[in-house]
């Protein structure tokens, strides 16, 4: 027997009773029920986002609501200054790229996290810029960034803040108007708890104003119409209505144990995970973890995929391995959404025993011993770096 | 008690099995059991569409492979010809609006079929014409188009053709490859029989060849992209990876009944629908029926939504009105996917009693009796118009 766990950073688990109420009959998606729904779930992601800005549902995977926020808000030919730190914050700058937009590109190592005052003096150097495109938790290395105070350098100017929130959002402390994000992306398939195939988007009064200032050239991203039909509590295009519907059993979850609590629980779950992890003696590869999954570099002497394929064919876990020039040379490990503390001590125990088994000098136990003081408080995470 | 029966066209009704996929745990969409699953729809999806073409598969509603299917075969200032023949076709025009598309837009009335001499005759005033596009079944008229003879015309220009395919194929007979349908728009959530969430386009190598010829402005719907992973049995992002599941279980089913079967049952279904509607002294809307859905002008004296709601009201049948201009003039029974022909005996017994609560002159069970003759050879469709 090999019983499944999805240890991935999306798609993660989905609880039991969402994945059920995928399988209720399907409702008319214009119909007064079905509206009822939409006014539940924009209330809830509200809430998840810690936002009163507008909440826009987009049938798409998370790169969608970056399109959709991207396109509108920039004109062909308009500056946007892209935080490049990773494979995903890259793809800010191919979506610039594809709709002519004037992409100035701030690069960070990756794995390292994006410097506010680099930003400040970018945007000093390029005073047109419209909107600066960042990323709350960068799932290619595992790294979060310091969007707070990003988003203060940006609300002092007049460019708006797009931030990749796909995998941070509902794993990482957020707080979109606090911080001064306008427009947030966020997939369905992460700490939000369901399948992949929704995207959401928030949009502040400064992006709308961006955005009402010219013709998009998108029809199925247009988020004017996309306002217009939320005021009606519908949606442009026959939406991904199943998933709406499991969306508010589990923000009904979300709203049971509290935005806060949550941060907590995987503000732990991270610790936990990187002490491990440090106590078998691996490498952190982020120099600033990310809340929602761990990356550490693969020990000298073994691949990546040796270990992977030993806790997939041993232990029944999925974790996911490193991407573009990453390929190869780190392992990581989601712990995000439907997951607990347990589960990361299960995984870490996994890990003791696949890297024993593949001839790395292990002391059984701990990884585990490490990550448990952590959670019952008796040792901080170790020192990162 | 109010038992809910779904007489929409799409969202349809899903079978219960392929329900219950939806409720299975999540895997990893890039797995080589999720690959496995998209070279198996793949194949399914050909047959459906009767195509050796590339099949695509993106996660977005219908829409989003009309979009696709635009911005990615006419380049900006290219010409489009447009055949806008109710609310769905002229998407097709607003959609080249939005990406500075040139569209010639060839008016029919609303409920008339399109007439492929008008077709020729626009293409030869305007050769430079890039793609042709049109609708297979027409939802807001109910109005099935000659796709057939349309594609003849079109397959001896430098045009390509693009269809609207997303209420009609699976239930309308629909041979991609014998017609010359380059492009073909495919939704989920209707006679596929899955939720809404996920859209499909086949493309030809005369599509594939317009489409190599420039850089798109597109970045989700990047149909390049698209063909490189799908070459991979992948996606360029996370897709509706449950939705796949179920599609898979669906396709099982079509296969089991066979497509031709299955055009059959639409064809009965819709013959039975129209001879009941018109046993009852209602008037078919359009000139051409199409066989997912029949539409009947709402009688004097009453309005749309009375009848509407006493369906649903009284039997739990939903139904949908006109749109755009002709909101209040008609009703629109469904009849596709996982209906069949008893359903559409009972929704003309609904319908009878419905209109004689409504103070309608009504002969119990002429609707019924019609419709049954029909269904067992004793008669044939009324004729139409």
């Amino acid at each position: 027997m090999r019983k499944p766990r999805l240890m991935t950073p999306g798609p993660a688990n989905v609880p039991e009773d969402v994945l059920l109420e995928l399988a209720r009959p399907v409702i008319h998606h214009r119909s007064a029920e079905a509206k009822q729904v939409i006014v539940e779930v924009t209330d809830g992601l509200k809430e998840v986002f810690q936002t009163q800005n507008d909440v826009l549902i987009l049938t798409a995977s998370g790169t969608g609501a970056m399109e959709a926020a991207a396109v509108n808000t920039v004109p062909p030919g308009g500056k946007a200054l892209v935080l490049s730190a990773g494979h995903f914050a890259a793809r800010w700058g191919n979506i610039c790229k594809a709709h002519g937009i004037n992409a100035v590109i701030l690069e960070t190592e990756w794995g390292q996290p994006v410097d506010p005052d680099q930003v400040a003096l970018a945007l000093r150097q390029h005073p047109d810029t419209v909107c600066v495109m960042g990323t709350l938790s960068e799932t290619s290395t595992g790294t979060g960034h310091p969007v707070e105070a990003i988003g203060r350098v940006v609300a002092a100017t007049p460019a708006v803040f797009a931030v990749d929130g796909i995998s941070g959002v509902g794993a990482m402390e957020c707080r979109t108007d606090e911080w001064g994000i306008d427009l947030l992306c966020v997939g369905s398939q992460k700490a939000l708890m369901l399948p992949p195939g929704l995207a959401f988007l928030s949009v502040s009064p400064k992006a709308w104003a961006k955005i009402d200032a010219f013709e998009s050239r998108s029809f199925y991203f247009n988020l004017k119409v996309a306002r217009k039909k939320a005021k009606e509590f519908d949606t442009p295009f026959t939406p991904a209505h199943t998933l709406i519907l499991a969306l508010r059993a589990s923000l009904r979850r979300i709203k049971e144990e509290g935005i806060e609590g949550i941060w907590q629980r995987h503000r732990r779950m991270s610790e936990a995970c990187q002490a491990g992890v440090q106590a078998l003696g691996l490498e952190l590869f982020s120099a600033r973890p990310a809340e929602g999954l761990t990356a550490f570099r693969v020990p000298a002497g073994l691949k990546d995929t040796d270990i992977r394929n030993k806790l997939t064919e041993r232990f029944g876990i999925t974790t996911v391995g490193g991407q573009d020039k990453l390929k190869g040379k780190i392992v990581r490990i989601g712990h995000l959404g439907y997951t607990d503390e347990i589960d990361v001590v299960a995984t870490l125990a996994a890990l003791e025993m696949a890297l024993a088994e593949l001839g790395h000098d292990v002391e059984p136990g701990c990884a585990v011993a490490a990550a448990q003081q952590v959670l019952m408080g008796q040792r901080t995470a170790a020192a990162v770096g």
